[in-house]
């Protein structure tokens, strides 16, 4: 069966479920009178909210359509879909109550306004699909401004897994990440979020293009987001296009567009080369080519190849750990330690297998783990 | 176990299930890479939004938390165990999935564009516990610019149980709804509605009154919705307090407070009177005082009286019938159906006995086939 024919056939993939039986003797209790003293206890002490309700368990799963998978600018309706398979991962993976919420309207503020007025319903907010640069400040105003957890799965939930590929990546070519060179392709949410992890983590050596080319100090005419990035990358602030970035490069990561680059241009970077093409169904360059252009270690997106870099190896565990411990804030450093619980998970990487695979079950609960131990 | 232990034990009364076991067959066909087919799909014709995604069986519950059972204002995080509650009878005794959405904005403008905002998500909206006044104007604006149908619970939910109670009390009387007198106490949400459906139902003589006494054409200080009802109502112009309205009153409705009337204002009716007692937990008159009183029929918002008038015979039943039937909006005929099918019901109406037990698992596939035979 194939997806269009099973969303016929459920017309929808999650659904409600009572946690308590319907009955005459329980009508009372779920329902009126008897709900009129959990109503009077959290008007007293609002945090019993967190104790008493689905905002306990349950999380929005918030998204505008904006930049829905490689699809683009699809609209709300177009989005439903996909927002439904995360909340069915939400549930399936960590026991997280997760509800999509798609948004008829694409202005920042706007959107800002909406959520804030909704977040009293949930315990934590995953923004998704909200494209390059308005999410970065949907992102940030939402977390200084909400008292839950704001998390863009596209940005941090990419980051999280593409460094957990990389720590695992780099110990099976023993190089240190101080001293690797790193080309990245595409500075939208999850290039941006790469960038800024991968530095915390302690890189130095950094080269982002767009499809303009690399990211340099002056560039003209680049957004205030660029602008930062070209701050705080690109030691040497080299010129050029992409396959100039490669060269002589230890890690290539791409999150941008498919078939951008050829065997050959891998032939320039480093010897025992890694390469992350995460463009997805079509990666920047297919394995098979990659490795003919002598790259040690191939990742992509697809499931049909080896070392599969998915966000759902970060997301339900991040926000399983995040509500069990009312965490208000995901920080950079538990965006790092999920990275090395899910890289810890491979017992002996390889370059065939750097990453847990996408529906490892034990994932998700040493990811949540990260919270509790802070 | 009482309310608040259950709350404390289950963390909320609802949850979240997927229709489809995860495994790695079925994540590809659940998300991506095929959930894009869907989104296409939907993209190209936005009409199959509600054939392939939870929008065909979702309903929002959205409150602001202004007006809550008879709490009061006591903002959306108490508001929230309520409508959990409202969703878990959805789901039981119709099948619906019904989110709980409490806002923290109560401004009229802000929650009518948030209301919309949030809309793609939904196959319909229940509105719940919103304030009178501010009810009003948001559903029907809502009602205008939504696509969806859209239902004040508080206002038809309550008209449409009430008319199907006064039908079977009529039918015992035999009385006749032209010609009754009809003395209504509480001009908020519920007793507006019911007045309008009322009138639309035949009723020609229907006295009401708001705290501070009865509504009469030029009164001083009054609303517009009330200016409306006065044009509406009250025929002879009479004027005073609810007492001077019982007099010579076939039929009393109370939507508004504890022991308003005593049994010596009942004794003032017609004969074979009917009381429908409806403040909650505390009727406008305790149905032993009313039988004193000389109330031939009595009814409350009780379940442990008989005759108890509750929404929740009409609310499953009226989303049921509208989402299946993709019904853009819920009319005065459907709710006069709703009612009529609601009294069809008890076979034998008697004194005792005017509507069906709040859980019969028989009316809300007995009110949804109001939308189909339209």
């Amino acid at each position: 069966m194939n997806s269009i024919e099973l969303s016929k056939l459920l017309g929808g993939k999650i659904e409600i479920k009572s946690k308590k039986k319907l009955t005459e003797r329980t009508l009372p209790i779920l329902y009126t009178p008897g709900v009129a003293e959990v109503s009077k206890a959290i008007a007293k002490n609002k945090k019993l909210v967190f104790e008493y309700t689905i905002r306990k368990n349950t999380v929005a799963v918030v998204s505008d359509g904006s930049a829905v998978l490689g699809l683009g600018n699809i609209g709300p309706e177009a989005a439903l879909p996909v927002m439904e398979g995360k909340a069915l991962l939400f549930k399936e993976l960590a026991g997280v109550d997760a509800i999509p919420i798609v948004l008829a309207k694409q202005d920042t503020e706007e959107i800002i306004k909406i959520v804030k007025a909704i977040a009293p319903t949930f315990g934590g907010i995953n923004l998704e699909d909200i494209s390059a640069p308005r999410c970065f400040e949907i992102e940030e105003r939402l977390k200084k401004e909400l008292d839950i957890p704001v998390f863009h799965d596209d940005q941090h939930g990419t980051a999280i897994v593409v460094l957990a590929g990389l720590i695992n990546a780099l110990k099976v070519v023993k190089k240190d990440i101080k001293r690797v060179k790193i080309a990245i392709s595409g500075l939208g949410a999850a290039g941006t979020s790469v960038i800024k992890l991968l530095i915390k983590y302690g890189a130095k050596n950094i080269v982002v293009s767009d499809s303009k080319g690399i990211i340099y100090r002056y560039r003209e005419g680049i957004s205030e987001v660029k602008r930062k990035i070209s701050k705080m990358t690109n030691p040497e602030n080299i010129k050029g296009k992409l396959t100039d970035a490669l060269a002589g490069a230890d890690v290539f990561i791409g999150v941008s567009a498919p078939n951008l680059i050829e065997a050959e241009d891998i032939r320039k970077m480093n010897k025992d080369a890694i390469v992350f093409a995460m463009s997805n169904p079509i990666p920047e360059i297919m394995p098979e080519e990659a490795k003919r252009g002598g790259a040690k270690i191939i990742a992509t997106g697809r499931s049909d190849y080896p070392n599969q870099i998915n966000n759902v190896l970060a997301f339900p565990g991040i926000f399983r750990g995040a509500l069990d411990t009312r965490t208000r804030m995901i920080t950079d450093e538990h965006k790092i330690k999920a990275a090395r619980a899910i890289a810890g998970l491979v017992k002996n990487p390889n370059y065939g297998k750097i990453i847990p695979r996408a529906l490892d079950r034990k994932v998700a609960e040493k990811v949540a783990r990260v919270f509790y131990t802070n």
